[in-house]
């Protein structure tokens, strides 16, 4: 038995295509839509309601693509979207398969997060973690410049470095063992992110922790596979600039990156 | 005769409160409401057709408070709203006063412009310097870090003034006098940008190039002033986040900030 239905996921803009990626890295016979709410992005300045309401919207919309299970590619959406099940459809989000992968790599039970300044004001991964490992403590940082550094493409470069290091200094000092890159565009920066961590503190990249996750589930039975030829990818955004186009281009690796411009409330409204 | 209604301006977010302190200054007589569209913001990655129906939405919502004219304080939002009048409102943006400013202000004619990537590639300034000064050039360049630097506060910080070093270098190389910071938050990152810039390249504020205008208009009889007792601001919001109330007291230099959260899509449907 197999379900060809796609796997939808959403974010606040492109970030999520690090998700998207490794998910079809790991499962190369499903087939995904990805939907990159551009129009209001970024999320990670907002109010929690107001993510709320745009995840909500998101996750009518990518219902109406009829997806098998909707994969919240965007932490700061994540905070606010908890639910395991929303319109009859499983939802995974980053918080729960995050959170574990990083109690799985520390050995101190010291784990460090960054973020947006919602995801870090939201303490979703605190409570996770300390759901999950009474012994475990998270210190926390919010880093505004990140995304933007991400999407100027200026991983590795000295001021990146320097901002990088700033952020993430006292993390250190206080001896962290496992660091949360608690936003999908951190991927874009493993570089220099690297430089100030060291090897010593191991990074969690919410695309793999969600794809352990969901391989765990399918062994499981909670979901099924999709056949057996390859998968299609259809990518999705609410507004057509086409500022993040390189960007989309780097994070896949290919030249032909083509996105369909929807509008979130026609589709929804049917 | 006095018109003691208030004059609206409206912003992608908080930015647009360096001219309303500006104008305050002024006219302190005047009323003044201010939005900020918090919950869409930036406009400055978006598309022209989205910064468009964002900023008619603004507008509508702004008609609706009984303003007798509507002030632009946003570089990406002017772009995209080029008349003199709407909804029965005279309207001013920053593009047509920012131009006329800056020609005054060089003696070589070679002005340069800073801004988001809508600004930029909008073209919108140097369409109206070339209608007004056909010897004139621009040399322009997209800044998208300056608002993250900005809103982290990060003004003559050592990675700020790299960064600004960056992005100017090519401006300053090519000769230009006169440099338009065109993006309501650059103001808050003077320090950085005077120190690249050197005295001998005059910036152009919007906020002061706008209140200008309205000056010439106000002695020439199109528009009526308040009356003679001191005027009130109200601020609104369309996101009820609390991470740029710092950055609010930090630009209208009190700590006392108040803003109201609106609902534009309710608001607008009555």
């Amino acid at each position: 038995m197999s379900d060809s239905r796609p796997i939808g996921l959403f974010d606040s803009g492109i970030g999520g295509l690090t998700v998207l990626k490794v998910l079809h890295r790991h499962f190369p016979n499903e087939n995904f839509v990805y939907l990159g709410d551009t129009a209001r992005l970024p999320y990670g300045s907002k109010s929690p309601l107001t993510i709320r309401r745009y995840a909500e919207q998101n996750v009518a919309f990518l219902a109406d693509q009829d997806v098998k299970m909707i994969v919240i590619a965007c932490n700061s959406a994540s905070t606010q979207m908890r639910e395991e099940q929303i319109l009859g459809r499983p939802v995974y989000n980053v918080i729960a398969p995050g959170a574990k992968a990083a109690i799985a790599a520390s050995a101190t039970g010291h784990i460090g997060l960054i973020g947006t300044r919602a995801t870090v004001e939201s303490r979703a991964y605190e409570t996770e973690i300390q759901r999950l490992s009474s012994q475990a403590t998270v210190s926390a940082q919010a880093c505004p410049l990140l995304v933007p550094l991400a999407e100027e493409g200026w991983d590795q470069d000295p001021v990146t470095n320097i901002i990088v290091f700033r952020y993430l200094q006292n993390l250190v000092a206080a001896g962290i063992d496992a660091l949360i890159l608690g936003c999908t565009h951190y991927p874009l920066l493993t570089g220099s992110i690297q430089r100030v961590t060291g090897s010593s503190i191991q990074l969690i990249d919410s695309g793999e922790a969600i794809a352990q996750m969901m391989k765990d589930d399918l062994a499981a039975g909670k979901w099924t596979a999709g056949g057996s030829s390859p998968g299609t990818l259809r990518l999705m955004v609410t507004d057509g600039s086409t500022a993040f186009l390189n960007l989309s281009q780097r994070i896949l690796e290919t030249d032909s990156v083509n996105f369909d411009v929807v509008n979130l409330n026609k589709e929804t409204s049917k």
